[in-house]
C-alpha cells in the first residue's frame, strides 16, 4: 500500500538492494535444512561463562562507562587492547588510529560515506563481498572488477583496471569471502608497489585473518605497504586503511568492528560517524573488552581454530567423497567458506532449487559480482560456509547436495544434443 | 599530516561538522566544572540490579539470539514490546511498523538516507535538535525554519513555509530539544492539518515523551493524525513517522532507538540499514527486552520522573533566586532540558568563557539553529540540562552561572555609550 511517503524516497535509494544472504537465510533456517548459505559462526563456541563474569564485572565496576554515553571514537580502553593486538602482527596502531565501528558493516558504510562521489569507480575483486557491494552502491559507486584465482586478486590483470582511475581498490587478502582464498605473498608486494605506483590507495578487510587453520601468517598490506617502499618509520599508515571485527571471534551480535587509519581519516571518519549513530553501543564494547582482556581472545581464537579446522576438513573431505570430478573447489586455509566452481553448462541458481528439494542450501555465487559489464562468468559459482554446523551435519549436508548436482548434471545431460552416433 | 587519502575525500563530507556539544563535553568535564552541558541521563538511576538479572537469564537461556547475527529489522519480542507499549498512547502499530535503531540518531541517519536528495528544503523548529541536523545535512539538505514559542512551533507562520514544498517537517513536540517546550494540543491539530493540506509529510521525534514531570499526556502527531483526519481505521500512520528511543528510559550505552512506520517505509529503511550495519547489537537488544519487560520499564520510568522533576525544580528555583530579572527561561513539563533567553545585547558565546571561569558550563543556543538565512536571533540562548546532576549541584551551578550573568552584564553596561546625563 502506497503511504503519504512512497513517492518521497530520494533516488539514491534505487541503489539499495537487499542481500541474497538475508533473504536466503529466512528459507534456510527452517530446522530440516542443513544450511552452509549464512556466514554465522558457531553457536556451540560462543564463551558463556566469560560473557556473564564480564557482564557482572561491568555492571558493578564499570557501568558508568557501560550504559552512559560515549565518546565517538570508541572506548579508550577497547581501541588501545586493539591497537596493541595489531601492532603483534606488525601493524604500528595507536589509540588514535583506531575508530571503534558497529561491526565491519559500518565501517564499509563510513568508508563510502567519506570517500565516495556518485560515479566513483571502486576497484573490488571478483568475486567480492556483497555487504560491500551494499555499502558502497548507495553513495553511487561503479566497480571495476579483477579476477581472482586460487591465490586471490590476479594482480597480472592490475595495470589496465588501475589507469582508469578509481577511486580506492577493496581487497579482502586472508580466506576471502566469499572465494575463500589467501593472496600470495609476492602478490600482496605486487600489489602495494602498484597502489603506489598509481596512487590508488587501499581498504584492506580482514575480519578473518585470525582464524588460520595451516600455514604461516601472511603480513598484512599495511605491513607490506610500510616496509616494501621504506616509508619513514613514523610513516606508519600510507596507502592502506585496514578494518577487523569481533564478529568471527567474539560474536557478531556486539555489532562490534574497527578501522585502522592515520589520525586525521580518523577524525573525518569519526565527525561523520557522529551524525550516524553518535557512538557504537559502549554496552557491547565495555563487556567486549572485559571479555577479550587478559589474552582471553587468544586463548579463544586457538579453540575456534581448533574447531572450525575440523569442520572445513569434514567438507573438504566430503566434497572429495561425493562430488562428481568436473566439479572444483577452493582449499581455504582459513576462515569460514569455501567457494565451489561448476562446469560450464550448469547454473548455480538452478542447482539452488534443486538443493532445497534435498534440504540443503548455499548461496548462489553471483550476488558475489559488482554489477558492471565485465565479461566474468558467474553463475558458475556456490559458496558454501563450513563454520556453522558440526562435521556430521556437514557430511550429510555435502552428501545431499552432491544428489541435487547429479541430478543437475543427468538432467542437462538429457537436454544435450546428440552430437555423435 | 595529509595523507593519500585526505585528497580523496568526497564532496559531501565538507556538510560534515561536529556537534558543538560533543566538543564541549571535552572541556567540561573536569571535575570541577558543573556542567549543564551535556544531555546526559543521570548515573545513580540506572537500574543495576535489573540489568545484572537480564544479562544472567540472557546467556542462560537467550545467548543465540544475543551473541548471534540477527533480523535487520531487530528482535521480534522487543519490536513486539515496543509496539504494545506505544499502543497504549494511541499509537495502532504492530511488529510490522517498528524498526529497531542504533539509537534514535541512526533513525535520522535512515530518515536522510531514504528521503533527502541533494538540495531538498527540510522544514525544522528554530531551535531545533543539532543532531538531526548533522545526520541531515551530509545528504544535502538545505533547511526552512519557523520560529518556536513557549508553546513550541509557531504553526500561525507555517504556511508560506509549506508552500515551498519541503520534503518533511521534523518536529519534536515533546519537551523539545533544546527548548524544553511543549506543542500545544490546539497546535498539534492545526500542524497535522497543514500537514495533509500542502501534503508534507511529518517525522515527528519523541525521546522524552515518557518524563513528564507535570500535566497530562498530550496526543502524538501520530494520533492526532489519524484522528483528525478521519481515517480508515487500518490506515494507522498517514503523514506521521514516529522516533523514539531507550536512551533517556534505560540507557543511552544501549543504543537502541527505533522507527515506526507504515510497513512499506520500514521495509525499505531496513533495506538500507542492512548496508549500514546489517542489525543493531542483538546483545544490546536481548539485554535490553530483558530489562524492560513485564513492565520493568514503566516502573523504572516513574522513578526516574520523580528524580528528574525534583532536579528541574531545583534548577528552576535556583534561577528564580539567583538571575536577574532581565534574563528568561522556559517552564518544561518534562524532559531534560530549559532554554534561557538573555537580554538583546549579551552573547551566549561571550557568556560561555566567563561561565567556564566560573567552572560551570551550558551550551550556547547558537547550535541549535540550522544553517539558513532567516533572520531569527540566535546567540541570544543557552541550553541548560538538568537531569544530569543532584540537586544541589545544580543550585551551585545556577549560582556560580549567575556570577557569570552579572559579570557580563556589568562589563556590557560599562561598554554603553552615556546617552542621556
Amino acid at each position: 500500500m502506497p503511504t503519504a511517503w512512497t513517492s518521497r524516497y530520494a533516488a539514491r535509494t534505487a541503489a539499495a538492494k537487499s542481500s541474497r544472504i538475508r533473504e536466503l537465510l529466512k528459507v534456510t533456517q527452517l530446522p530440516d535444512v542443513i544450511s552452509f548459505a549464512g556466514g554465522l559462526p558457531a553457536n556451540d563456541v560462543f564463551p558463556l561463562e566469560r560473557f556473564n563474569e564480564a557482564c557482572g564485572k561491568v555492571l558493578a565496576s564499570h557501568y558508568v562507562a557501560a550504559l552512559q554515553y560515549g565518546e565517538t571514537e570508541g572506548y579508550a580502553p577497547l581501541r588501545e587492547m586493539i591497537a596493541r593486538h595489531i601492532s603483534r602482527y606488525g601493524i604500528r596502531a595507536h589509540i588514535e588510529n583506531v575508530l571503534i565501528t558497529s561491526g565491519s558493516q559500518q565501517a564499509l558504510d563510513l568508508i563510502g560515506k567519506l570517500f565516495i562521489n556518485p560515479g566513483d569507480r571502486i576497484l573490488v575483486e571478483a568475486p567480492t563481498y556483497m555487504g560491500a557491494l551494499q555499502a558502497f552502491s548507495i553513495y553511487g559507486a561503479n566497480y571495476v572488477s579483477v579476477p581472482c584465482d586460487h591465490y586471490g586478486l590476479r594482480t597480472d590483470l592490475l595495470e589496465a583496471p588501475l589507469r582508469t582511475g578509481p577511486k580506492f581498490m577493496y581487497v579482502l587478502p586472508n580466506f576471502q569471502n566469499p572465494g575463500g582464498t589467501t593472496l600470495a605473498v609476492e602478490r600482496r608486494h605486487t600489489l602495494v608497489a602498484l597502489a603506489d605506483k598509481y596512487g590508488i590507495p587501499i581498504i584492506e578487510d580482514d575480519p578473518y585473518g585470525q582464524l588460520r587453520y595451516e600455514g604461516e601468517h601472511l603480513p598484512s598490506l599495511v605491513v607490506v605497504d610500510r616496509e616494501n617502499l621504506r616509508r619513514d618509520q613514523d610513516f606508519t599508515f600510507g596507502n592502506v586503511i585496514y578494518l577487523s571485527t569481533f564478529s568471527k571471534t567474539l560474536a557478531p551480535g556486539l555489532r562490534l568492528g574497527w578501522i585502522v587509519a592515520p589520525p586525521d581519516v580518523i577524525s573525518k571518519l569519526a565527525l561523520l560517524k557522529q551524525g550516524i549513530d553518535l557512538h557504537t553501543s559502549t554496552f557491547a564494547q565495555v563487556v567486549a573488552y572485559e571479555v577479550a582482556r587478559d589474552n582471553f581472545l587468544d586463548q579463544h581464537v586457538r579453540r575456534l581454530r581448533s574447531v572450525y579446522r575440523e569442520r572445513r576438513d569434514a567438507m573438504l573431505a566430503a566434497l572429495e567423497e561425493y562430488f562428481p570430478p568436473e566439479i572444483t573447489w577452493t582449499h581455504p586455509q582459513g576462515g569460514l567458506f569455501l567457494w565451489v566452481t561448476l562446469p560450464e553448462f550448469m547454473d548455480a541458481n538452478l542447482l539452488f532449487q534443486e538443493a532445497l528439494k534435498q534440504n540443503v542450501a548455499f548461496v548462489p555465487g553471483d550476488s558475489f559480482f559488482a554489477p558492471n559489464g565485465d565479461n566474468i562468468p558467474r553463475n558458475r559459482y556456490m559458496r558454501l560456509n563450513f563454520s556453522n554446523a558440526p562435521a556430521d551435519r556437514i557430511r550429510e549436508g555435502i552428501r545431499r547436495l552432491s544428489v541435487a548436482v547429479k541430478t543437475q548434471l543427468e538432467h542437462l545431460r538429457a537436454l544435450e544434443p546428440v552430437t555423435a552416433t
